[in-house]
């Protein structure tokens, strides 16, 4: 059951976003994105929507939730919708009796069949496209967060040495994938943030590979990006690139050192009021200086927390300032096709002086060779 | 790499959805949603457009995947935009260039946002929301696709074999949930096809409920929803609800009976033709003449394919009438809130003269009874 202090992180953050969006012209907003549901309530179920408006809130569910909205929402209004009625009928009537001319929806997660849906079943009331609002909000996270995203961190780092220590010449990418897994759940997590990138030789030139069936001993570099999750839903994502024997090309001690400086120099920039895309060239401009620019063809990072892809995000394009709380990735990597890639990934928490690095995995050269 | 036969899969998959869409007035129907880029491609990633006309088929994606797309989807032409360019920007390029004034895009999945993304930056051309066109066509099934199914539902048995040899009174629901997906890994499958459900007790009446921390021992009720997936991304989806000592109340046995007969009838009416409501109605009328009407509240069953819940679904209202190759689960339900709740689900494939039951788990009131 939830207790007072949990209760009330909830309305602290209805509250920051009532604040946040007092300025929209909207009598209430509808939040349907099922995590930020989740942040604003504590209900961790699904297929629940939130009618928020300046002095009310009302989560919209139906009878499958009821006994878990009740233990994970005290206080909160409950409006238990019949199977026969649809989620948009129970909405609509509940904006009908609060006779809304306005009302804002999350345009960035809603369907456009939904948004026409509502639309025509509601036809006093005007539609207002409300994005990002409660993701904003999400980028910076409270005490609650930061320990839950240690935690996240710690059952990561856990899996990885496991993983280290279980390597083989024998085993393949989707085999370690699955001990990976296997292993965060008994150190106590929930599962693996994502589906991790396992990936042997030259298949670590492809960011978003998926383990397959190549084995360790079938070249000498290994990349792992992975992640834990908590049981609250906050994940980590890390990743390491490895040696598992010597590697015939000089370069890749080359290609390895560049990430890892175009990676401590980021990291040393970062620090609240800094713009995301400053943090962004500062390993952009040094991959480009040592020669490898056209092969860095990724976004340096992205905030971290209920999704593995938050705000803030570190791109060329973005302008939005840090903040002391977020959580951020930094993993700058160079990849050439037919060859192989080295990405290198820290989880990163934006204090109030600079930053503090989330995670401890060694990365520095010595430590690339290991033993299969 | 794929094969010819693939290869002829995709296509002959594409020009069913062109004659289905015929009558629409748009030149172009952009596939925005990730399983139907990969049921009408073969790509197996994300991020990834698929714009049809007429007579061509263009994939619109970044670099990360130009290796896998090459492999994947040989002779569908590709265009990869620049991480500068974003997806809808690339897609105005393309529509444009083109000379479209219709173009259809999907409305069930696209969001808002994106929607009005899309109008701002193609003035000349109409939008028009065209749903489930690709999921009308995925619900049913084609030869691969079953043996895909088959397989899935061999996984699971094989999975759910493994659960009931490793109960003990101390396991908790969240350590078999685990190592469930890790036997059903080890036996060749890719993952659970959803998180399972597996609930002692009275938390058997929770349609949702999620593994926790309650022990086998603690009450006799242990209800087990769960399913395997392939490599290729089919799911199983299977229930089943057992006895782990005797249950102090008769009742028990009636509403298990009640369940398994409405289920049976269900499934012996299944025939091409017959409307999802009709079958639905079988297990309802059934459950409600026996006095539990009010504890069934949700449908009868849902198709299972690259979703977990896809088209047909059997509800109250579905006119729907099956079809020979559509595979839909029948898991009719009696829960009763501070109680316990019986499930029973099996996988059923229409077939020309009637259905075939895929899964084969025990389920006679005989094998109710499991030691641990």
């Amino acid at each position: 059951m939830p207790n007072q202090s949990m209760t009330d992180r909830y309305k602290i953050r209805r509250d920051s976003l009532r604040e946040n969006i007092k300025s929209e012209e909207i009598e209430g907003l509808l939040i349907s994105t099922e995590k930020n549901v989740s942040y604003l309530s504590g209900f961790s179920g699904d297929s629940t929507w939130l009618l928020l408006t300046a002095d009310s809130e009302l989560l919209i569910s139906d009878f499958r939730y009821v006994t878990q909205l009740e233990e994970e929402c005290p206080g909160v209004d409950l409006h238990i919708r019949s199977s026969k009625t649809k989620m948009t009928e129970a909405l609509a009537e509940k904006v009908a009796e609060r006779n809304f001319k306005q009302l804002g929806i999350e345009g960035h997660s809603m369907t456009t069949e939904v948004f026409d849906t509502l639309d025509k079943s509601m036809e006093r009331v005007e539609l207002t496209s409300i994005c990002w609002k409660v993701e904003e909000l999400r980028a910076v996270k409270d005490h609650h967060e930061i320990q839950e995203i240690r935690e996240a961190v710690r059952l990561a780092e856990k899996g990885f040495a496991y993983l280290q220590a279980i390597l083989t010449p024998e085993a393949t990418e989707q085999q370690l994938a699955y001990e990976l897994e296997h292993a965060v759940r008994n150190f106590g997590g929930d599962e693996l943030s994502f589906h991790p990138i396992i990936a042997v030789g030259d298949r670590s030139a492809l960011p978003h590979y998926r383990p397959g069936k190549l084995k360790i001993a079938e070249s000498p570099i290994l990349l792992v990006d992975w992640g834990a999750q908590t049981h609250s839903g906050y994940k980590s994502d890390l990743t390491r690139t490895m040696l598992t024997a010597a590697f015939p090309d000089p370069k890749f001690e080359t290609v390895y050192r560049t990430v890892l400086e175009a990676q401590r120099l980021a990291i040393e920039a970062i620090s609240p009021g800094v713009s995301c895309k400053k943090i962004d060239a500062v390993a952009r401009d040094f991959i480009q200086k040592a020669g490898f620019g056209e092969y860095f063809d990724h976004g340096l990072g992205h905030g971290i927390g209920l999704d593995i892809h938050e705000l803030p995000r570190f791109s060329q394009s973005s302008d939005a300032p840090l903040e002391a709380g977020m959580v951020v990735t930094v993993e700058p990597g160079i990849y050439l096709a037919g060859w192989g890639g080295v990405r290198i990934e820290d989880d990163v928490l934006v204090t109030d002086s600079g930053c503090e690095v989330l995670s401890s995995v060694p990365k520095d050269w010595d430590s690339v060779r290991v033993n299969i």
